[in-house]
C-alpha cells in the first residue's frame, strides 16, 4: 500500500485526481495560458471589500470548480488540505469555512500545493479518506501589502523580484480510473544557504528544489530523461538558472526536461513581471488547469511537480535572518492504454 | 489498519508516544504545573536578540528533549509536523531548519498540537513514516506584539483576554510497547458562530470544541464517562463555561470529566492571567509533560485531548470578520497490564 525508499513515499493504491478547478486574475488571463483556466476575474476585489476577502473567494471558487468536475458535493469530501500566504492563512479559513469539511490547515509558503496534494493523496491511498481536496491561493494585491508595501505607495520592484500570481487551484483526490494519479510523493527538508535578499526568492528556493529532486532521483534510481517534464513551482528566471547549476553539481542535467510554473504563466518580458510569477496560486493554478489538460491530451504520461516555498516572514527578514527554502515533490502518472 | 467512522479515524496499529519533551517560560514554571516541565527559561529572550528567535529556540529545545527521551537522533525521524502562531510560522521553520528532517508545515492556530500529533500518528500507523515528531510553540511576548501591541505600550487587557503561554511541547510517535498510544483522531470542520471580539478567543473556539467532541461521541458511541478526562486546549474560564452549555444542548454533561489546559497551567487568580492561558504552546507543553506523567503513573488510561484554535488574523478582525474556530481531537490510551 505504501513503500518508503529514503524520503520517497510510493503510493501503491494510485490515489487519483478525479477533479480539478482553477481561477485566476486578469493579468494571468492575459498571459500565455489564458484559456486553460476555468474562470478569471477582471476586478481584483472580486466584488468584495478587500483583497483578502477576494482571495478567500478565489479559493472557494477553485474548490467549487474542482467539485463540479468531480461530480461531487462538499458532503462527499472527508478532508480538505489548504493553506495560503496570508498571515494566519485567512485565505483558506475564511474561504473554506462554509463547506463544513474537516479542515487541515497547512503552511508551506509557495510549496503548499504540492504539500496539500501529497497529504491528500496519502490519506486516500491509506484509506484515511475516501475523497480529499487540496487547494491553495495567492493574490498579488494582498501579498504586496503584507510582504512589501501597499500598492498605493507605488513601490519600485527590483529586477530579481517576482510577481505574485492572483489565482487558486484545487484538486479532488479519490479513487478513479483512466485519470492521472499520484504515484509518489516526497516531503523536503528545510534548506538554508544564507540568502537574505527578500526580493530574490528564486535564489532562496532553488537549493531546496535541487535537493528534493536529486534525492528523489537517487531514491527511485531515475533521471530527468525518465520524465516527460519536471515542473518547479515558482523559481522564476533567476531561480531556474541556479537550479540548473545546482543540479549540474549533483550530476543531473535538468535543462531539456524542465519548466517553471512562474516562467510559463506570464509572458515575462511583455507583461513586465521581472523575474517571473510566484505565490502559492502560481503552481496551484497551473497544475489544476494546463498540466491536467496535457495529461488529458496524452502529451504527459509521467511528470514531476515540485512546488517551492520560502519560509521567511517580513519580521525574520528585518531581524537579519536568512531565508529557509523548502520543496515538496509529486510524481504524477497516467496509465497508458 | 485504519477504520473511518464518520469523522473519526481509528488507528489500529497503535502509533505510540515513544518520546516527549517540554520547555516553558518563567511564569509557567511559577504556576501549578511547575516541576512537570523538562526545562524552563528565566529570560524571555532565551539568550537571543528577539522574542521570535527565542521562540524558535524553544521549539528546538522541546524537540531535543523529546528525541533524548525516545533515545533517537534527528536522523531517525522520517517527518516532522510543526506550526506556531507567528506570521509565516517562523517559530517552526527557523527552530527546526538545522534538524534536516522532511518538514510538514501546519497552521491550526492553537489547535496545532492535536493537528500535528494526529498527522504524525496517521503517518506512523500507515507505514508512511517509522518515526515522526509533532511539535508546536508559542511565546507571550512575540504573540502580544503580533496580535495586539508591543509590550512596551503597556496595553490594558480585558477580563475575557487570555495569557499566551511561553512554551513548547513535542512528541515522538513511533512503534513501542507499554506507552500511551494514539487510538483515534478526528479533524474538526471550521465553526463560526459570529464572535467578533478578538479579546474573547474562548468564546470563539468553544463551539468548535463542542462540535468535535460531540461528533466523536456519536461516531464512537461513547460518552464523557467513558474517559478518565477530556482536555481542551485553551478555552480558558469563559470558553469552558460556554463549552459546558453547548454540550448540555447536545445532550452531554462534560463537567465532571473535563479540564482545560489553559485553566490548569496557571493559577488564574494569583498569576493575574484573566481568563486563563492560551497559545499553541499551552496544550503542547501540558500534553508533553503533565499528561504524559499521569499516564506513567497509571492515573490515566483513556483520555481525549482536544486542541482548539481561532483561525482569525489581525487583518480579518480589522476588516470586521468574525472568528472561525476549529478543534482537532486525539484519543490517547494505554493498555492495562
Amino acid at each position: 500500500m505504501i513503500e518508503r525508499i529514503g524520503k520517497t513515499i510510493i503510493l501503491k493504491n494510485k490515489p487519483t485526481i478525479i477533479g480539478y478547478g482553477s481561477i485566476v486574475g486578469k493579468k494571468e488571463h492575459e498571459g500565455p495560458l489564458s484559456n486553460e483556466f476555468d474562470e478569471y476575474i477582471d476586478d481584483s476585489y472580486f466584488g468584495e471589500e478587500s483583497y483578502e476577502k477576494a482571495e478567500s473567494k478565489l479559493q472557494k471558487s477553485a474548490v467549487e470548480n474542482a467539485l463540479k468536475r468531480a461530480g461531487l458535493s462538499s458532503d462527499d469530501i472527508d478532508n480538505i488540505f489548504a493553506g495560503d500566504l496570508l498571515n494566519q492563512c485567512i485565505g483558506s479559513s475564511f474561504g473554506l469555512r462554509e463547506f463544513g469539511i474537516p479542515f487541515i490547515g497547512l503552511y508551506g509558503a509557495c510549496s503548499t500545493m504540492a504539500l496539500s496534494t501529497a497529504l491528500a493523496s496519502i490519506f486516500v491511498n491509506c484509506g484515511v479518506a475516501n475523497n480529499a481536496v487540496a487547494v491553495t491561493s495567492s493574490h498579488f494585491c494582498s501579498a504586496e501589502r503584507q510582504y512589501r508595501f501597499p500598492l498605493g505607495y507605488g513601490n519600485q520592484r527590483t529586477p530579481t523580484a517576482q510577481w505574485t500570481v492572483t489565482g487558486s487551484g484545487a484538486l479532488v483526490i479519490g479513487e478513479g480510473d483512466n485519470s492521472p494519479y499520484i504515484n509518489a510523493v516526497s516531503f523536503g527538508a528545510i534548506q538554508d544557504l544564507g540568502i537574505t535578499d527578500t526580493n530574490n526568492m528564486g535564489a532562496a528556493m532553488a537549493p531546496a528544489a535541487a535537493e528534493t529532486i536529486a534525492e528523489f532521483f537517487k531514491d527511485t534510481k531515475t533521471n530527468a530523461e525518465d520524465y516527460d517534464i519536471i515542473y518547479t513551482g515558482d523559481l522564476g528566471r533567476i531561480g531556474t538558472d541556479l537550479l540548473y547549476d545546482l543540479m549540474d553539481e549533483k550530476g543531473y542535467n535538468l535543462r531539456c526536461r524542465h519548466a517553471d510554473c512562474g516562467n510559463i504563466i506570464f509572458d515575462i518580458d511583455k507583461q513586465d513581471v521581472h523575474a517571473g510569477g510566484s505565490g502559492c496560486g502560481c503552481s496551484a493554478s497551473v497544475l489544476a488547469s494546463f498540466v491536467m489538460h496535457r495529461f488529458e491530451e496524452e502529451q504527459f504520461k509521467n511528470i514531476l511537480f515540485v512546488s517551492t516555498g520560502a519560509l521567511m516572514s517580513p519580521t525574520s527578514a528585518l531581524q537579519g535572518e536568512s531565508i529557509p527554502g523548502i520543496a515538496h515533490l509529486l510524481n504524477i502518472k497516467i496509465d497508458t492504454k
